[in-house]
């Protein structure tokens, strides 16, 4: 009668090697295997559900902020990436280049895009003659590719999924003004679909994009105590407008140059995921992501009436609820274990016993707490306990963010910190490179942000005893 | 207050120049715009938001059907694209190679994908174990590249969007299924959503795809009488597997070759409908893909009242169409050029008249008709006229099919239609490469395909006069 498939194999423990425990739920749970391509990653079809979500939920939020779709090619000529001086000196040392289309060698080198600010400006330079035609406010969907010397599925590849938002504006407020929305649609769509807590702040000078005038960052903290920085917005104000000569003539008919953002969010959300809420069992997905919210396993199924009636529920939940049905000839065990690692929000079991006493066990996947639930109050029951399940999580992971975040007054108790925990050290910078770079060098961290709350912790830097400028969360970062 | 955006320009007469008139189009109704990169366009956002409800429309069949989306890498290692010998030369001609990453010189160059099987091959090979992994129905959205010496906006560029699928199957028969089952997926969709007629048949050996067993195709009649090949499904058979090594244990634990195919449709499908129903006012799009289905446009929009009504309709209307409204202060004969120009089925234009009679006056942008409705009536009166439109569209560019279709018993009844008339021409043939190639010499055409639905023109080959094996669809296309 065919071969079972044997039970899911244990993965490495989380607190025994947190990076192979990574990369075995990335695997076991089927989220992407290895391609032939050093550092490209095959996004399998549970991972790209779990992107699919992420696109709809960020897309229908680009739109409601009236942001159009569009795409632009993947290559970009030499000569274009470099009418920015900062930018192509960041970008140039990681970008593939095409030299030979079909048999014949290419007159100019084509890179493919590490990110398409030059493409966007050299069309918006076309596009926009008359403040009529401002602002425009696009976005595509696409892969870009970034030669990385080590690489890890979803948190650093070669080649990755994102979205980069770009937008030219009249005036330097709204440009400003539109990196904050930007930012702010990307937090809620963490804490809310996500329950991932961030920080918000803006990027150092050092840690800033190449080509920007400033740019904001949400910073999240994973289960081992480091950093992912999980989205950013980028205000360019007239950097790029007059490398690529992008005017409009205003109300004056006086020729300005535009003001222009960027912003982008990329395929290692799903590696935050894992990494905030991810268990020795498995993936934990909150329910608002999760490709299935239920999947129902069928107890003893064998026996009369238990398929048919686990099936007549899954039609019942259907209307309210993305939910899943198992009725394989495996154990129910393998199967418990099963979408554990997948991370599937809530189990539900239905045997004879069930059946006879018109109900079903509902089990969370995130506290494996079981409830016994009257097969008749399903409707209500189901969502109520989704919205339990995301608020629970973001709690946790909002609690464990809070228990790894420290303060420093002095340079000794900041190495202190960064030697024995791991987590978010608070300090206050006098705003000198030097200062930062020195922390890297003798604590090992970097600037994640410096936050919009800002607190007073002391007066001085932590590094130099300089008079202090900000307070900056500091961490060893992905 | 401002400069006024002056009238779309007239576009070229599609009876004095049908490229002019296709390129304008594309251009005036801002679907695409050129870029620095030769042969690569820029999508814009009325041409994207089609190639998204197309999506849309595709992806819900898909997954209705039982297929997964995945995400493969852009890029195909040199050493994987030669494993299967027909393929590869079929390719390797127009391919971007990759030879270098960052500073470095790569060890082994890499083409950007210009079709993926090589790489979903090389994925199967690793997860197909058993018959318990059969059948494996996956598809991808992405972009590929083929290096193209004469392009053209959608038809033919050097980068295009498109979904290719990919599944794997136990047996001949269910990848003869599949792939006759992907067909009449595409096939109805061009009918029921794109309002275009097609033909649906094999293609001759000649014609088929690199590597396959055989290549099915749906073929559509452009207004010019030129025909375009618009979605293709194929069956590999064992071709792909037994270069790969795809091999699973069947019940009786023998090892056993799958059998494979793939099917694409592409962003070439909006050349499509330009080219099937735009007219000399510009784009007429069938209502079901249409961005906008209705655009409302105020008559003396200053006089009190007029705007706000507009406004009160555009919020009923958007319960049951996508509706616009353009309340700028551009005249309403601006407004009527440009949404004929984008080709939106449905124009509402409401005045103070209007507003005093109860009513509204609807324009099809098909037939130009106008017709009163009383404000009443309109949740009922607009879904109606929308489905009236994209039925009314079908017929007609079935009709214009029927009317270039041409059937030939002789060679140089053959030859005249060609070079006198353009459209299909049906006609027998017996089998034989050299006659199809003898054909294309003598009169300018290529075999479209080999259509389900057969007719008995004659029982002599049209080019030889020896036994006709099958009537074929013969044509210039794009």
């Amino acid at each position: 009668m065919g071969k079972q498939k044997k039970f899911v194999e244990a993965i490495t423990a989380m607190d025994v090697d947190f990076a192979q425990w990574y990369t075995d739920i990335v695997k076991k749970a089927e989220l992407v295997d290895y391609s032939s391509v050093k550092g490209c990653m095959i996004i399998r079809p549970y991972g790209y559900a779990i992107w699919e979500n992420i696109q709809k939920y960020l897309d229908e939020k680009f739109k409601e902020t009236g942001h159009e779709n569009v795409y632009m090619p993947m290559f970009i000529p030499e000569s274009l990436l470099q009418k920015e001086k900062d930018h192509v000196e960041g970008f140039a040392p990681e970008v593939a280049w095409v030299t030979h289309g079909g048999n014949e060698e290419l007159a100019e080198r084509l890179c493919v895009r590490p990110t398409s600010e030059t493409l966007f400006c050299d069309h918006y330079a076309k596009i926009i003659q008359s403040y009529n035609d401002l602002p425009k406010k696009y976005n595509q969907w696409c892969s870009v590719v970034r030669w990385e010397k080590t690489t890890r599925p979803f948190l650093r590849t070669t080649e990755f999924l994102w979205q980069e938002g770009h937008t030219a504006h009249a005036t330097a407020e709204e440009s400003q003004q539109e990196t904050i929305d930007m930012l702010n649609v990307y937090a809620n769509f963490c804490e809310n679909a996500l329950a991932i807590p961030v920080v918000k702040g803006q990027k150092t000078e050092k840690e800033k994009f190449a080509g920007a005038k400033a740019t904001y960052t949400i910073e999240s903290l994973m289960h081992d105590g480091k950093a992912l920085q999980s989205g950013t917005s980028h205000n360019f104000g007239d950097n790029f407008s007059k490398a690529f000569n992008i005017q409009y003539n205003d109300k004056n008919s006086q020729l300005q140059y535009v003001h222009q953002t960027s912003w982008g969010m990329t395929t290692r959300l799903i590696g935050a995921i894992i990494m905030v809420h991810g268990d020795d069992s498995g993936l934990k997905l909150p329910p608002r992501i999760a490709p299935t919210q239920v999947m129902i396993v069928p107890i003893a199924q064998h026996k009369e009436g238990v398929i048919e009636k686990a099936q007549e529920l899954k039609t019942r939940i259907s209307k309210v609820a993305r939910v899943g049905i198992d009725i394989s000839d495996k154990m129910p065990g393998w199967k418990f274990n099963e979408y554990e690692m997948k991370g599937i929000p809530v189990r539900l079991e239905v045997g004879p016993k069930d059946i006879e006493n018109n109900q079903v066990v509902l089990v969370r996947r995130d506290t494996r707490e079981k409830l016994v639930v009257s097969m008749d109050e399903l409707e209500i029951a189901i969502p109520k306990l989704l919205e339990d399940i995301q608020n629970s999580m973001y709690e946790h992971a909002l609690k464990h963010r809070e228990e790894n975040t420290y303060s420093a007054a002095t340079l000794d108790e900041f190495k202190e910190i960064a030697d024995t925990k791991s987590g978010f050290i608070k300090a206050m910078w006098c705003g000198d490179k030097a200062c930062e770079e020195k922390l890297k060098e003798v604590a090992g961290v970097t600037s994640r942000c410096i936050p919009f709350e800002q607190e007073e912790i002391s007066d001085k830097c932590i590094c130099c005893g300089g008079e202090a400028k900000q307070m900056v969360y500091w961490g060893k970062a992905y």
